[in-house]
């Protein structure tokens, strides 16, 4: 090292400039993206090609610093170019809408800008993860356990592959997967694409994710399992995780968790629920039944980033387990971090619960949220989406041209549109192949349009259709209805 | 599906009273976290024992929600509980500090609250990911190449294990490890635990991670690795990864990387650099030369949000490879999400290049910050923690009881306080039981009166030692100054 020189009096920031900057932003975001971001008048997307766009932002990174006018010129720009997933009329993800306390919360985590692995840098988050945790747990219907808020759904699953495996083979975690017998993982076609990418990472092999058959709705189904868990078996494999799905990405169906329960029981198998996309129905007392048996399961997967609106990334894994597996499973004992000679109870450092080292606070947006408007606020917004979807597919039926899947059981609803050149020709050889041009052609327009957003995709057999997922608490009836004639005009002369 | 009922004419959330609330919350951030949290007259942390913090904070989660001004108070809880991360007397970790515009660009993605996975719906943040990603790798000094933002160094360090054992053997993906030969991982003991954390999620297994000697300041010697790689040759495994550090989380060493990769030339072995708190030093045209050698690397770890200030999370994977390794070692194209019969480039649809599905926006606050700065800024400020680093030093081998564990090759200053009692009585017996017992105490003194944080541990043979770590650009040479007094004072009796 090179001796002391240079000028160490003054920090290289300056707070009342920097806060000035803060301040101008604030009112920025406040003004673009939270008012004319969730605007019925204004535009879900302003649809420029990628080479204009990059022009248009003029991205690159340069040496000098710039202007504190063009930095707020800069995230006007942001604002402008960037879709405004809170409008009321972006339909396109599971996610949509915005909720004003958890966004207060997603702020005050930003500039609290600490990590949760230690009760040392983090005492708040700490003692509040776990009432989070506690909280869903209940939901659930287990009054013990364990959990994490992860940085997605997909990483949960991992993890519930990992414990699954751990609490077979303990010695996985020293000695690896070479020594272990092939394992077989099952879950359905229709299950979050997260589970066979969890498998390929974590040395499984996407081969060894089985694919159980489901009904018309896209539900799992338990005699099929049985089989298929039966076959593995005699092929010399050991079975020893079932992934159900509590509302699928696409059609938003929900495995039959007691059913499945008892297969699992039978052959003594990890039972996981993937609920990243339905675990909010545990609010409604209405709609809870379609997660009848979850109680039963080993893990849980959920992710109130998506229906509960807390904002990208919340999500969580629940766990019934009470015997410390997840820290067992996972622990590295670095000494660094989790002192064991430490003033004050060391179980309260839950970093080494975690493949991951740095970990964000994703428990407040929620806490706060949950706060302010009650478990009984987020069961109405859950029950209010229900009747968002019913009534769509109710305008659907009334209307011609709206074609659905099937009857939804969940917030999303899949529905071709017909359009008139198209009406009364099922029986022609290319039908199907003109029906699935369909979808692409009406969302370019909406996106070039900006009128809104939705999505579409094919699933099996059937060809492109959309998926509108109702969820945000921010629309109302003349939203469906715009949907609805939107998709006509934009489709009618097809 | 029940019929529709209820009133679907307004939606639940009202902007008004939303946008109120959000400025109330916003007006105490500023104060309370930004203001106070960085004024050398207040405290760093307000220490209360768990029990008394749950109930101070009164988490508990209930089925009705709670009126404005109480949601303010909590607010105000919250940050007041809350470690003052930016404190200029906060050396507890790898992060400290805030920059004003990197959180301005925070509270914009919370705003816009999108997710990296198409073009779709981050249209601006796909061309803004590529950009940064791009300027870092320019740094590393690779013109072309791929990476990704991911949701933290231990995950960065795991897909570089995943990419290389991909490289190798492209059937893992679908048929797992069981068919493989045993893979060995070469890393030094002084190496981020995320190494082994990692081999164990993936399936290695940690015993398959070698260690690999370090000379007395910590960095890996290359006469080792090549004869510890021999030797797991010999045994019958397949060595196929080497992971350097560039800046360990200790001792700050950095790894010599140019003969490290004349090692893995040899033997043919991936090259992976976790630079995930000591990458920032690329910036510097003074201390690049710590990680000369590193563009041979296969991939490099780098945290942003350590060292350059930019905020939990940010934290990037950059690789060389130019054959679309990333995307075909992790994609399921999954036809929901990444159809390609899309109106545009659907090479712009980056998820699939990712094993998580929903990704947080982590560029925008990078990108704002280095536009606000320049590259030259965010040098200045790599070059005047080094400076602080060696005052720190200098003034410690002017005072009576700081002892060096060694000369810093980095921003970490490791050294022992030595109490007036013990002073010259190194070769006591209990000398170094005693010495352990010191930081601790001196520990629990700092947290408990809040004036300042800084943590200690044990390494190797070496008992309990402070670790300040100085990268805050809003530290001066005074808060130093008073970093050493108040060891003093605080230790001065034990
Ligand atoms: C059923 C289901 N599981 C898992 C996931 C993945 O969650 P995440 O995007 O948080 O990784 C999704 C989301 O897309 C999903 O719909
Ligand atoms: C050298 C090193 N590598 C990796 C990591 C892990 O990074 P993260 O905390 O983002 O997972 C750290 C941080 O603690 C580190 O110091």
């Amino acid at each position: 090292m090179e001796p002391t020189t240079g000028d160490l009096t003054d920090p290289l920031i300056n707070h009342a400039d920097g806060q000035l900057f803060l301040h101008e932003a604030f009112k920025i975001i406040v003004e673009d993206v939270l008012c004319k971001g969730t605007d019925v008048k204004e535009k879900v997307c302003e649809w420029r090609e990628p080479e204009e766009l990059a022009r248009l932002l003029d991205l690159e990174l340069r040496e000098k610093g710039e202007p504190q006018e063009n930095l707020l010129q800069r995230v006007r720009d942001v604002a402008k170019y960037s879709i405004k997933t809170s409008h009321p009329r972006f339909f396109n993800q599971q996610f949509a809408g915005v909720d004003y306390h958890s966004l207060a919360g997603r702020f005050l985590s930003e500039a609290l800008n600490t990590n949760l692995f230690t009760y040392e840098v983090a005492p708040v988050f700490v003692l509040m993860e776990a009432e989070v945790l506690r909280g869903l747990r209940a939901l659930v219907g287990w009054t013990e356990g364990d959990g994490l808020f992860c940085p997605g759904g997909s990483t949960s699953n991992m993890y519930a592959m990992n414990l699954a495996r751990y609490r077979l083979y303990p010695e996985v975690k020293s000695q690896g997967l070479r020594s272990l017998p092939q394992l077989t993982v099952f879950t359905s076609p229709e299950s979050h694409y997260s589970v066979k990418k969890g498998a390929a990472f974590m040395g499984f092999g996407m081969d060894n994710v089985i694919l159980v058959k489901v009904d018309d709705g896209g539900r799992m189904i338990p005699e099929d399992l049985d089989e298929k868990i039966e076959l593995s078996k005699s092929q010399g494999a050991v079975p020893f995780l079932v992934s159900c799905t509590s509302g699928t990405t696409v059609q938003g169906a929900f495995d039959p968790l007691d059913l499945i329960a008892d297969v699992c029981d039978k052959h003594k198998l990890w039972l996981h629920v993937d609920a990243a996309w339905g675990g909010s129905v545990l609010f409604s007392k209405k709609h809870s039944h379609l997660m009848k048996g979850v109680h039963r399961a080993n893990s849980v997967a959920w992710n109130p980033h998506k229906m509960l609106v807390a904002g990208l990334q919340c999500s969580v894994l629940l766990l019934k387990d009470t015997t410390d597996l997840l820290k067992k499973c996972h622990c590295a004992n670095a000494t660094y971090l989790f002192q064991q000679d430490k003033f004050y109870d060391v179980n309260l450092d839950i970093g080494d619960k975690s493949v991951q080292c740095s970990r964000k606070v994703d428990c407040l947006k929620l806490w706060l949220m949950w706060k302010a408007v009650g478990s009984a606020g987020l069961e109405q917004r859950v029950d209010k989406a229900f009747l968002h979807a019913r009534y769509v597919v109710d305008q659907m039926k009334k209307r011609e041209g709206f074609q659905l899947l099937g009857d939804p059981q969940f917030v999303n609803v899949c529905f071709w549109f017909i359009p008139p050149s198209l009406r009364g020709k099922e029986k022609n050889a290319d039908y199907q192949n003109k029906l699935a041009k369909v979808a692409p052609v009406i969302k370019e327009r909406m996106m070039k349009q900006g009128t809104m957003m939705v999505g579409y995709q094919p699933l099996g057999d059937r060809v492109n259709f959309f998926r509108i997922t109702i969820l945000s608490p921010l629309v109302s009836q003349k939203d469906m209805d715009f949907f609805l004639d939107e998709i006509e005009r934009l489709g009618n002369d097809l």
